[in-house]
């Protein structure tokens, strides 16, 4: 199991695109281009895109307490309407 | 009793659906593929379903610090009127 | 005194029902399966009895950290009108 | 100094009614059976107090890091008009 | 250096009067009797001075994350208007 | 991907202006004079620029637990309408 | 490198007037006496100058986790319009 942990998804996930969502409703997206095991990450060309008008960051050091989750496709997350998820089987 | 740790749960649960309640009112779902002892998740095909219109995130890590409760389950938790429940016996 | 640690409670309770107090005003309840050392409990059969129409969760795995306090006799808890309790004599 | 540690108070404590303050304004009230070094208690015949009405809660584990204070007398606090106090001498 | 450490100020405040300022706007004081290294704190003869009518306590243990700051001299803090402080000369 | 640690991003940014935006909406920019593993941070000539109106602080140390990001470009962030962003490729 | 850790700059702000910002808007202002690892301070001759009236505290022992920043010049901070501050060269 231990190419399942979240530190080795992280280190699959580097030089790609990130989305992270932040306590207090925030949410950046960049790329990723470090990170330790506290989930200290380093993004690159990173945009705080919580509201409407984008504010580009450059590169960033987030401190790893801040994050709820983070989605290493790193595309805009798509909204549909509510309906059944597939069941494990 | 040492197979009913918590983390011996969560190791069986994996690649099944898990529901799992977050702080600040947050519910997320999703196939569980890995964890750490922190309760680090690595969800795949997660949805954030907080609201009635579900959102598509992909696969996510989600900090651990954030989990109010996890469900291996997984099934959307049923509404019933406040019943007795069976007490040990 | 060591018969009387939290954990060693915790230990005797097993596959009781207890009553879960949680952090921002939730209540559960169910039979616990499991806990580890940072009182993160496993719980069968778990219903969130917050309000009037309990929603029933199946087993959960619940993160030490929100738990305000537990109590192993799992009773629904009585409401009497303020009166003296005993003294230690 | 070593007897005049918060712990060694506690274990003077044992079997004692005391009352504990708790974050968010609550109180609770029980015979303490039992403790340890993160300040988790284990209340008998514990009683939520917060309110006029009590809440009989019967055996409580209660999560130490949502104590703000407790008190090994277990009186009701006495209420008083501001006065002097004595200073150390 | 060593003797300006905060916990060799508390050696040195015990059995004095002490003022403690809490988080959410609480204020204890007491006669402190003894701490520890997490700045848990025991004070006898304690008494809640946050509003007019004060609370007498008897002995208390207060866990110390809840602390802001406490301050040895004990005596009830004077309020003056702004003023000019003397600087470090 | 030693290089890539977030520490050593902050290493390579000795002398160089930040931009550190801190929970409660807060923002201070400075010049990068220190820091430890636990982010705590030296800032020389810092301003608190959360408002209009900038407020000179000199030199500050820095909490590290206070900090959501850091930027070392220091730059104050641009703002531009929501638009496409490069994906991975 | 070592010389700008942030400790070090509280070494060398000893016997110094420091300012110190707290969580939840709180401002103190005293002469830094001593501190330990954990940014726990001795200030001597404190003032609460959160509000207009100041507030005379005497020495206090201020608990690390509440600091957002502390400023070893000690000046109260000036207020200036919004300006172009010096970019590294």
């Amino acid at each position: 199991m231990t190419e399942n942990r979240p530190m080795d998804l992280l280190a699959r996930s580097l030089n790609s695109q990130v989305l992270v969502k932040l306590k207090g409703d925030r949410e950046l997206r960049g790329r990723l281009r470090g990170y330790d095991q506290h989930l200290n990450l380093i993004l690159d060309d990173a945009e705080d895109i919580t509201e409407q008008t984008h504010q580009e960051l450059g590169t960033v050091i987030l401190r790893g307490d801040n994050v709820i989750f983070l989605s290493p496709s790193g595309k805009p997350p798509g909204k549909t309407p509510a309906k059944k998820t597939k069941k494990k089987g």
